[in-house]
Formats: structure tokens, C-alpha cells, sequence
């Protein structure tokens, strides 16, 4: 089940031509307060403002072209509703995205800018759910999960393997987990660069299904979610699962509070825009400062999509 | 009293090993939204946030050892109290900086961070020249303006410079006034580089001095401030006034809500965090559309210094 080097190996060729290569930042004022040196593998300047473009093209580009001829379909509120317009765009066939009726006009615009079709429903997943089986029955489109699918996984593995090229001697790897699919891509990468670095995941204590589903060997609910790091509030799937339980050493649980604090600190600092899920990787090499200490540590920036209205500070 | 071609090119080997080269980035999204190509110099990422640290290095560094000793005074609440401070702890001297009392407690703590000792007096150009004076006579640390001074001008100008080496083909650079330092800066590269780029200025509505002085011929005070740009509030001094009336085409002024406008943009679509100064560049060319059109456009974006709490949007 779990994707072979090889199979890594064309995952890079397939993506790699499509995304942009993001720079690995670094500020040496971080890294005094800290104690570590960090490494900000910066999606937040991918295309669509988040790594999620990067499975997106693999799993499309994985299918036929008479089954892209029906098109794209998810259902998404975030930023791989994003990513499947673009990739529909690029290769010239029809998304059909299903979001909320609440989400973000923002992002529905952002959407329909790409040249996606938007269907609304309500918030709810089995509306969402429904909704998408519509489309499928209708156009025929092929379904794209952001996270639970291994075409995905394999492409979101890309981000760590470019930060394993420009930094091959990092000693942890610090990736935010929500879904599941950037930090199961990366245990991926690390296995593809013979890498023996540590691979961490940074979890909300409001939605730390993952943290559970590790200790308990199952993949488990949230019964409630509550957290400021949209980006993370979905669970662990069936395919990214076994991954992480191979490889993902632990999980480190942050408060919102120091999720916002570590968001400002790169704003105000670093000067770029970072989303509040990216900003767990900084939260938790703070909040287990001894644990790093010394180390030369990579953290993955997934995206920087928020609505500068609404910023918690 | 205009710096030759060689004063120039000394400057450029005192500045660069201080300084960080910074990224020259891009968008696809406004370049497709503006009709012209643009290319952001990005000293938002500078240390300190601003260029500001370019003119004071080469200031400091035409001193003498003897002079450096006693150390380095300015007034400012701003971006060239970070970018002296910096400079003074780099070189192991001295560095006094009077700001005032109503100066953000953030960027007196940057300040103070970086090991400068501080004093604060009330808000008024007699109060701040006054308590330098007495600093200067106390201590014989030797004075330094942010903006008027040739060195510091000098200095400036390895922006355009840099900007020019990235892109040779500009045909436009558009940089924001204040005191006048940048741009001055900018025309004395372009002179470097035998550039035939017109150097366009960018000027808050509310603090217009530079484009009357450009047209009356004579340096004009503001009557009243009133913008957001908070770096741009100062006006032109006798030094750098003769530069910028040789070699600057003409100035394009904009409204605050223009402004916000495109610093909110940059924000959203580059995912990096300017100031509202440096904001105006982006939208001088929004404003002036049909000038640009079609054509490759440097913009000077100048820092990324705000106060996170106090946001315009």
C-alpha cells in the first residue's frame, strides 16, 4: 500500500513542472530566540497560496485523458478547491468545486477566478457529499480527495522533497497535520532521500484526532473541533494512516494561543503572510524549545490564505 | 555636489557585504490585472525591515575609526532609528537615538534590541534636534540624517542598483518619496547603470511636497500631513533635492484609499507583508494604468514595518 521510490520518482517528474519551486526561508532572529535553526519551506507562495496544487496536479495528471475530458470534482471550502481550479485550468478541462454556502467569499471568488464551476450547499458533510455524487452522476467527473488518496499523498510529498534538496542535513521535520496528506507526503520524501531525519507532526489540541489516532493505533474522530488553524480540522484517512503510524515519530498538540503568536512572530519578522495552520510548526518547536535545541529543523509552510479582515490580532 | 560614477561604485563594495540581497519578486496575477510587467525590489526583507540600513552603513563606514569611537546619533522614529542601530552594533560603537515619546513601543523595543540606547522626548523637529544636540555634545557621536546626506544617499541608491543588475531592461522604476533618499538613490543608479528607465516618484495626496517642489522649482514644505504612509511625512532636503529634480520624470500622487488598496493586494496575492510607503509605488501604477501599459516596471518597495495591531483593513 505504501508508494514505492519509484513511484516518488515520477511523482516529482509529473509535478515539478507545474508548481512553482518555493524558497526555503530563514531568519536569524528566530533562530536566536528558539535555539534551533529553522528552515521555512514557504507554500504560502505556491500557486493558489498553499501546497495543495501540488497533489492536485499529480492525481489529475495521473488519470486519462478521456477521463479529464469530464473533468475535476471536489467538495472544499479551502485551499484545495484552489488547487483543482487551477489544475483543470492548466489543463484545460472542467472543475466542478462543491463549498459551503458559508465559505469565504474570498475563496469562491478566488475559485471562479481560476474558471472552476461553484455549486453551493449547505455546511454540512453528508450536503457536500450528496452534492459531489450529483455532479459525478451528471458529468462524469472523477472525484479528487484532498487528503485520503495516494496520487494526492504523492504529490504533496513534493514539498518536502524539495526541502530535503536544499537542505539535506535537517534533523526534524516539523509539518503541520490536518487530513494527513502534506506530513504523510513527507514521510515519503524523507524514505525516497534516505533522509534519517525525525518527521514531527504539529497538531491543534482543538482537533487532535491525529494525536489520538497514533497513541490509540486507530483512526479516531474528533468529537469536537475548536480551533483558529482552519486548515486542520479534518481527520486522519485510511491511505495516509498507514504512513504515518511508520514513520511520523510524534505529535506535538499547541493551544491557539500559541498558534497566533507564532503567526505574528513570522509576520512581523519574516514579513510574510502565513496562515494560522502553517503557523503550528513554529508553535510547537516553541512550545518544545529543549526538544530542538541545537537542531537544524525544517517546517513546512502550507499556505498563507487568510482573510486580512478577520485576523485574530 | 552630484556623486560621480566611481563614488558610486566604492559604495556599492562598502554596502553589499552588510546588507542582505534581497528578492526582486513577481506576480502573474497583478502583472495580468495592471497590463504591464512588474518587479518588485523586495527590502521588506531587509534586516530591520527597510532599507534604511543601506545609506546608514555607508555613512558610518566613510567615518573615521577615531569618529566611530564616540558613536552614531539620529532622530527618528522609525525605520532609520532600526537601520543606525544595526549599523552601530555591526561596527561594536556606540548608538543613540532619540525618538519620540509617542513612537510604537515595538519599535523602540527593536531598537533597544539591537543594543541602542534610547531617549525619548516629546514629539515636536525642535524637540528632537534639541535633545541630539546635547546627545552630540555630551558624547561626540556624530550625526546622522536619514535622508539628506550624501553618503546616505549614496547608500540608498544600491537598491535601484541591485534592482537594475536583476533586470537590466526596466524601462520604468517607480519608488516612493519621503525625504527624498530612495529616489535620489534610485537616479544615481540609474546613472551608474546608464539606464534610460524613467524614475517615476510616488507621494501621498497628503503630503505632496516633493511634487511641488518639483514644480515650483524650490523645496516646499507641507502645509499639513495627513497619510498613512507614515515614511513618507518628512520632506526633501537641499542634498538630495538637485538629484531628484535632474533625473526624476515627475511624480504621480495617490490617495490613501489607493494605497490600502494595493498594500491590502500585495498582502493577498504575494503573501508578503509591505508598509503602506512602499504600497504607493503599486498604486502609482494602478492609478496611472495607461503609462505603464505594456511595460516592464521596477517598484521600490521600501519596508515592511507595521504595527500588526493596527491594521487599515
Amino acid at each position: 500500500m505504501i508508494p514505492t521510490n519509484e513511484e516518488f520518482k515520477r511523482t516529482i517528474d509529473v509535478v515539478s513542472p507545474h508548481v512553482h519551486r518555493t524558497p526555503v526561508l530563514s531568519s536569524n532572529l528566530i533562530n536566536e530566540m528558539v535555539g534551533a535553526e529553522l528552515f521555512f519551506k514557504c507554500e504560502n507562495f505556491q500557486k493558489g497560496g498553499a501546497y495543495k496544487l501540488r497533489g492536485a496536479t499529480n492525481a489529475a495528471r495521473s488519470l486519462s485523458q478521456e477521463r479529464l475530458n469530464s473533468g475535476l470534482v471536489t467538495h472544499s471550502s479551502g485551499n484545495f478547491a484552489q488547487a483543482v481550479a487551477i489544475t483543470a485550468r492548466d489543463l484545460n478541462i472542467p472543475a466542478y468545486i462543491v463549498m459551503p454556502e458559508n465559505s469565504p467569499v474570498v475563496k469562491k471568488n478566488a475559485v471562479i477566478g481560476y474558471g472552476a464551476q461553484v455549486t453551493s450547499c449547505i455546511s454540512t458533510l453528508q450536503a457536500r457529499e450528496e452534492t459531489t455524487e450529483g455532479i459525478i452522476k451528471n458529468t462524469g467527473a472523477t472525484f479528487l480527495h484532498p487528503s485520503n488518496d495516494i496520487d494526492v499523498i504523492l504529490g504533496q510529498g513534493t514539498v518536502a522533497h524539495e526541502l530535503l534538496e536544499d537542505c539535506p542535513d535537517l534533523e526534524s521535520i516539523v509539518s503541520p497535520v490536518g487530513g494527513g496528506g502534506v506530513i504523510a507526503g513527507a514521510c515519503l520524501a524523507l524514505n525516497y532521500h534516505n533522509s534519517q531525519a525525525d518527521i514531527i507532526g504539529a497538531e491543534p489540541f482543538g482537533a487532535d484526532d491525529a494525536y489520538h489516532s497514533l497513541r490509540t493505533g486507530k483512526i479516531q474522530d474528533n468529537d469536537t473541533v475548536d480551533t483558529i488553524a482552519d486548515g486542520l480540522r479534518t481527520k486522519l484517512g485510511d491511505k495516509n494512516f498507514p504512513i504515518i503510524q511508520k514513520h511520523v515519530k510524534e505529535i506535538i498538540r499547541i493551544e491557539d494561543v500559541e498558534i497566533i503568536e507564532a503567526m505574528r512572530l513570522v509576520w512581523e519578522r519574516m514579513k510574510i503572510v502565513i496562515e494560522p495552520s502553517s503557523a503550528t510548526t513554529l508553535a510547537a518547536v516553541i512550545r518544545e524549545k529543549k526538544k530542538f535545541a541545537g537542531k537544524k529543523v525544517g517546517l513546512i509552510i502550507t499556505g498563507g490564505n487568510v482573510d486580512l479582515s478577520k485576523l485574530p490580532f
